[in-house]
């Protein structure tokens, strides 16, 4: 890890020696990695200190990690994660809080907390997160950086710990797009469904209506530009149902797949967890077969919706969350509630599985708020270069 | 580790290979170790996640660790130590409550909290632990196990997690004790001030004052077993000055080191710690010269006066303790106000730096209570010594 680390973004693990290749595409640039992923020479605490003791050092480095260093970019070290990746505010009480580099007052946001500090405090050049219900999305937001939720499936999360297998993806954050579109190049394939160089702008009224005034107002200028760069947006309806069934079906798949991931390790280990964490998943154990087998239901229904509505160019332009970052020193009740109005507009990828791109276009209040692309399953490169437009654009 | 651990006492690290001597005078017995002392292929934990994750893995063993070892005896594990070993409640917020063997609905005591947990539920057949406040004398009281004190310096602490270096010990438990013994004799040399076979029992009537009505009325026929092998014991006053005066000159000397010792490591890690260990590593940044300087006078003076009150053949006999352990139910103000009032008798042995031996002699409420011998320094196996003739006249 960096000798200095003001933003305690990484876990100080001794240094391993983790080769990376002379020369390559990401030659210069140096990354963090969630420590939810094995790297060869260190251990993997996903952010609990059993974990962590049960661990061991890893002998094997995560295939998405390895094929940083092979072209040629350098790890700065593991970067802690919320406990379990089971929460998004960036506050885990066994490793800390780390800052939030656009905004010293308020959370970092999470899961991917350290991450996102360590690129938003420039002691990396970019770093790699994991999204399940929205743990790089929201911290992409909350600390003015680009970020992606990758088409699920699309980056190899092999080698490291599952937090909901069927909604976790591998995503990543930079500060500027380019940056952001080098690691693309490295980590994506190409798109296996390209989006034509004429897309089809859609701006989902329901979503829009889910954020503050003040936020939709901070991002109107941002929606211009996309506009002038995209045209014009259709205003669509993204909801199949209502926002309530679709966050419900989301928790209830999350839920059943995270106590299936972490049940054992409570019921062996009696893992000492922060508070929400806990009832978070004493919650998850609850989640029952009439409950879940309805929402993997829908969520085939949602899913098959929402690629009607995209079709082979529709793009949604959306907030990425309802509002900037809370406060650090806002209640523990007031950033579950922040968690919760957010989880309705986050979902939306997680339960579909597309991509969505999360760019920091816009401040309110001297904090970041992203606007965020939302493409069909396979588009995930051709979103990346329509931010780059944008970004050329200004 | 082993397989099983109901009492939640070992930290779960995968299993390292460590050698032990085929035969020797501990063979056939296994121990745990404290996560304080460093052993090859090991992390040392410390009770906290961010040392933890400092500390990677051991490439040497503690000396006193590999004593063992060579004397054959077989590691069964590293055991849960309260947070940087800082506390006697035998809770820690990252890594769990070990389990009391001996009254389950009550606390372990700590800092030893897992090695005392593990013994106690015959897990393994002794354990070490080190006591600078009374860290293996509150779990020995609380779980109903032989555990000592050594004289200050006399068993090494190299390769160890310092707390408070002028007050840490490294002592040990056992349930019986015979296999106190066998461990004493490979730990500790001959003793240099050795008791003469009429020893000189003393009652020090003001700390027995200290405990409560009841345990008194329990320990009493213990007391009188002690008296039938040892000797009338001569009531005695054992204070210099005052508890309380005792009490603070142990504190500032515990949180001026403590201080030097875990200061660096809050200042550049930030480390989220237990809120009573944080709060009394807070407190210990504040003490200040005109407060650790008249302590160390005191220390002095103190030592002398017991020294001069146990000449080379006195021994006190005194209750380990105030009470039986606190409920695990009971609230944290309940178990820190516990804390406060037992340091008064425990940092008798800590201020002078010589040997106290609690043996589990009585009961109160189903739950054990402690009986100690405190003896002039290096008087050490000759306490043990006592002890076995006393555990013999039953």
């Amino acid at each position: 890890m960096p000798l200095y680390d003001p933003a305690h973004a990484f876990v100080p693990y001794p240094d391993a020696a983790v080769p990376h290749a002379a020369t390559g595409p990401l030659t210069g640039l140096c990354f963090g990695v969630k420590d939810l992923f094995d790297i060869a020479g260190y251990p993997t605490g996903g952010g609990n200190p059993i974990v962590l003791a049960l661990s061991g050092i890893k002998t094997r480095t995560a295939p998405t990690v390895q094929r940083l260093l092979d072209a040629g970019a350098r790890l700065a070290g593991k970067t802690v994660t919320d406990e379990l990746a089971f929460s998004m505010t960036g506050n885990n009480v066994h490793f800390g809080a780390p800052l939030n580099g656009a905004a010293p007052d308020r959370i970092s946001g999470g899961s991917s907390s350290g991450s996102a500090a360590a690129v938003s405090h420039g002691l990396c050049d970019f770093a790699l997160g994991t999204d399940t219900g929205g743990s790089v999305r929201a911290p992409a937001n909350h600390c003015g950086l680009y970020g992606l939720r990758p088409t699920h499936g699309r980056v190899s999360l092999e080698g490291a710990l599952d937090l909901a297998p069927s909604l976790d993806t591998c995503g990543w954050f930079a500060r500027d797009v380019q940056t952001f579109a080098r690691v693309a190049d490295v980590l994506l394939q190409p798109d296996t469904a390209p989006l034509p160089p004429q897309v089809r702008l859609l701006r989902p009224l329901d979503v829009w209506a889910l954020s503050s005034p003040a936020a939709v107002a901070a991002l109107e200028p941002a929606l211009q530009r996309v506009q002038a760069v995209l045209g014009q947006a259709q205003p669509v309806q993204a909801q199949l149902d209502s926002f309530e069934a679709m966050y419900w079906a989301f928790r209830y798949i999350q839920g059943r797949e995270a106590w299936m991931t972490d049940g054992p390790l409570l019921e062996r280990y009696h893992p000492p967890l922060g508070a929400a964490v806990r009832q978070r998943l004493e919650w998850s154990r609850t989640v029952t077969d009439t409950q879940w087998v309805p929402a993997t239901a829908f969520r085939q229904r949602f899913r098959a919706h929402l690629a009607a509505l995209l079709g082979n160019d529709g793009v949604l332009v959306m907030p990425t969350m309802h509002d900037i970052a809370p406060l650090r020193a806002d209640s523990e009740e007031a950033v579950e509630d922040y968690r919760n109005r957010s989880t309705e507009s986050l979902c939306m990828a997680g339960l579909s599985g597309f991509p969505q791109l999360s760019m920091p276009l816009a401040t309110r209040a001297g904090a970041p708020l992203g606007l965020s692309l939302l493409g069909p399953a396979g588009s995930d490169r051709s979103l990346i270069a329509l931010a780059e437009r944008i970004a050329a654009s200004s």
